[in-house]
């Protein structure tokens, strides 16, 4: 391929196979099938020295790579959180891939620093978010929660970590419930803090941080001589969507003049519909807060939305200048490379631009209605079955629940037997849902909030779990 | 937009518009033309309540976000160093964006995994890389630096920054050369090892780390009661493709059990040149390196090609296993969420393959020694001008001088005038290059490695500058 034509031409190819794939994406299995190894044993163990043609890639795409996609945009797919995508933002995926735009500053994309800046600010009106706080997209919640730890590492020691390193300080504590999402471990550890330097704090009985252990847990920490730092509270845990009563925390952390980190990273994209804003109530009180339009906004992965007080303390922590990236604009505009830890930037802005101009704010809401919705249709027919159980509220579209036939009684018996389930439904093809453990109970996970989810699906799925279910008692095979 | 018909539609009317965007780049200004705000302030500050038509929104985009676009895609950028895309990457990243794979661990995409565990060792086998390394993809070179930093970090302390945190340790100490990328500087800060603990060894005058300068600064800090940690070279720095000697650098490190993480970046691409090896020679003692595919292999940003001698000690570095995480396969396959700072992962694995296959390597053999040769060239051209003058070697594809013109001989009034020139060529919106300082003289920067860059644009820069310089002169205002 070596002209503009010849690319047209196969970009109208693969347009028309990208609309068949949406198109006929419910007849491919939603976990892909493959044993591991499987896919590198058909790929040849040497680069070809010649030019292939697209033609014989993209056969050798559909009979190796194929088989091996787990389809996270299948209606079918209710598993971790979703990773969904959109018509018009893969449309906008298209354009970035084609424009080859690299953001590290202002002045080497213009239009990417500056569309960022103001999509940045339609996300605030759209979930309610206090309007004095600043946004930047980063590229996971894993970076934009280190990238939280990082500030408030260096603003609790005066910057001096990022100077002299860490060893003059008291030691700097980090505070978060024992169900919030690994990523904060990872950050601390990346961070220096260390891993015994994260205090985990207890739950109550719907997994949300009991906020008075959170007190008693500072106190203890000043009266050993540490320095609290940051807590890290969450809106929607990844286990069971748990809300932390941000705050209660946010009033302990203002107090203590304690960095406070509100990851809503799921299901931050609730808030905006008014009736599920009381969920955020205090979150003015929050130092930073992350949550994903690549989980629930229908914005192609990675689009991580990070928002601070104050932005330039963030500056302040990443900024790095070279004169190979000095310029003269520096100063009156944002050069985003210095508001987190990678240089290069995708332009990422263009494909929230795309969704929620394309949606519209009101199609959004539809959206995010309907799979509260549906979340509420499956929890209520859960409920009605005698053979079912809730294992945690549905706040959001995260469904906690366990198969619990009246026959068997003991725990580890029942916990085997919806592992059993979960790997007969996964390897069906016709869903995918994942297990989390709840109060020591093994627990599967549904998440009706893909982008293409309707009523149907959800009924499919309760459907074949029941009829799975059933299968296995009477087959005896029920992992006892 | 509701219907894979409907996006069907809309994907073909994005398929011409990118091919025509590659028939008539060379019709835009190389680097935007926009002031700082003017973008911002033709975006509606709200966003639509309603649904938006494709065609509006692409309306829009022509109208207010392509001005402010700079085209890192214009054969007239000889800006930074490149961030290529090329045509079976644009098609791979349009499939990339509709499958919207998550591939954080094998079984979210055992394709993902699979094809990047393969491709990474077809990069080996091209640039002739040691064949016991194992490769990862990361977004960036700073992740894959901070990567090799933490790395580094945890098995000089046996791991106990990350369970304690920093404060028992010996000072941790880094070493690089004066020319290294900002990048390390922002790893050791974020890493927790403090700038002050960077320690910066002096070069050359070909800026290449002078090793018996390290050599005593290692022996230094050993005398001090400090632990050298890591020592980061470079193949081709980002001011002038300097090259360190690695294989002396190399010697030292394995002398006193210091981890060697080699930064190639940009350069490492040359490597698939047999006649550029010897740049590399003594890379096998290293223990991490990274070199872009995104910068010089034509393969959209981001994919940096990071590789590491021991695997997993990689993996303790960072790998956390919450319940909701827990796999069947954990164990047989690769599960690169622990191979790196973030959880999630694009697939861009599928890229680099296509771009692989649709050049062959000998594709890409023959684009890199071009752009070698237009350096050349283009240095061959400046060392017969007597009004213009090299600053640096051309180990690669990056040219670095300076207008010097003879009746100017106060340094800081010639610094002046290349400013001033450097202004007027980027805002003749015919090509874009930026600025280093070298010896502390200010420096022109040009990259000939753009994808499409060919003999005639390099000429016609040439020409540009040439004509550009001569009339600055002429008009007196030549910036003294």
């Amino acid at each position: 391929m070596k002209t503009p034509e010849e690319f047209r031409a196969e970009a109208h190819k693969m347009a028309d196979r990208i609309a068949d794939y949406f198109q006929q994406i419910e007849q491919y299995p939603v976990k892909s099938l493959v044993k591991p190894g499987e896919i590198a044993s058909r790929l040849p163990d040497f680069p070809p020295d010649h030019p292939e043609q697209m033609d014989d890639i993209m056969e050798d795409f559909e009979e190796i790579i194929m088989p091996g996609i787990t389809h996270w945009q299948h209606p079918g797919f209710f598993a971790f959180f979703p990773a969904n995508s959109s018509y018009p933002s893969v449309l906008a995926e298209m354009l970035t891939a084609a424009l080859g735009q690299q953001g590290m500053i202002w002045e080497t994309s213009p239009a990417a620093a500056e569309l960022e800046q103001r999509v940045m600010e339609w996300l605030k009106t759209m979930c309610g978010l206090p309007a004095d706080w600043t946004g930047v997209i980063q590229d996971t919640a894993s970076a934009s929660t280190l990238t939280a730890l990082l500030t408030a590492r260096e603003k609790a020691t005066g910057f001096s970590v990022n100077h002299d390193g860490f060893d003059k300080e008291k030691k700097l504590r980090i505070y978060c419930s024992t169900e919030t999402h690994s990523s904060i471990e990872k950050a601390a550890r990346i961070a220096g803090f260390g891993r015994k330097n994260l205090v985990k704090i207890a739950v109550d009985d719907n997994f949300a941080m009991n906020p008075s252990a959170l007190r008693d847990a500072i106190t203890k920490d000043l009266n050993d001589g540490c320095r609290p730092c940051c807590v890290v509270a969450t809106i929607g845990t990844t286990s069971s969507t748990a809300v932390d009563p941000i705050a209660e925390i946010g009033k302990i952390c203002r107090e203590h003049d304690i960095w406070l980190h509100v990851d809503a990273a799921f299901a931050g994209t609730a808030l905006v519909l008014n009736e599920m804003r009381h969920f955020a109530d205090g979150l003015e009180l929050a130092d930073s807060y992350v949550f994903n339009p690549h989980k629930w906004m229908f914005t192609n992965f990675d689009c991580s939305a990070y928002f601070v007080k104050d932005p330039d303390l963030l500056i302040r922590t990443f900024e790095i200048l070279p004169e190979y990236l000095k310029t003269r604009t520096r100063g009156q505009v944002n050069d985003y490379r210095d508001w987190g830890v990678a240089l290069g930037r995708r332009f990422r802005a263009l494909k929230l631009w795309f969704v929620i101009r394309n949606f519209g704010v009101e199609g959004i809401r539809d959206k995010v209605r309907k799979h509260l919705d549906l979340a509420q249709w499956l929890a209520g027919e859960i409920n009605q079955s005698p053979e079912f159980e809730l294992l945690a509220p549905v706040p959001f579209s995260l469904v906690c629940f366990r198969f619990r036939p009246l026959q068997i009684s003991d725990e580890s018996a029942i916990d085997n037997l919806n592992e059993k389930l979960l790997q007969l439904l996964n390897a069906s093809g016709r869903l995918y849902i994942t297990h989390t453990r709840l109060h020591g109970k093994y627990t599967l996970r549904m998440v009706t909030a893909q982008t293409n989810v309707e009523r149907i699906h959800v009924e499919k799925a309760w459907t074949l779990i029941r009829a799975t279910a059933g299968e296995l008692i009477k087959s005896g095979n029920t992992g006892e």
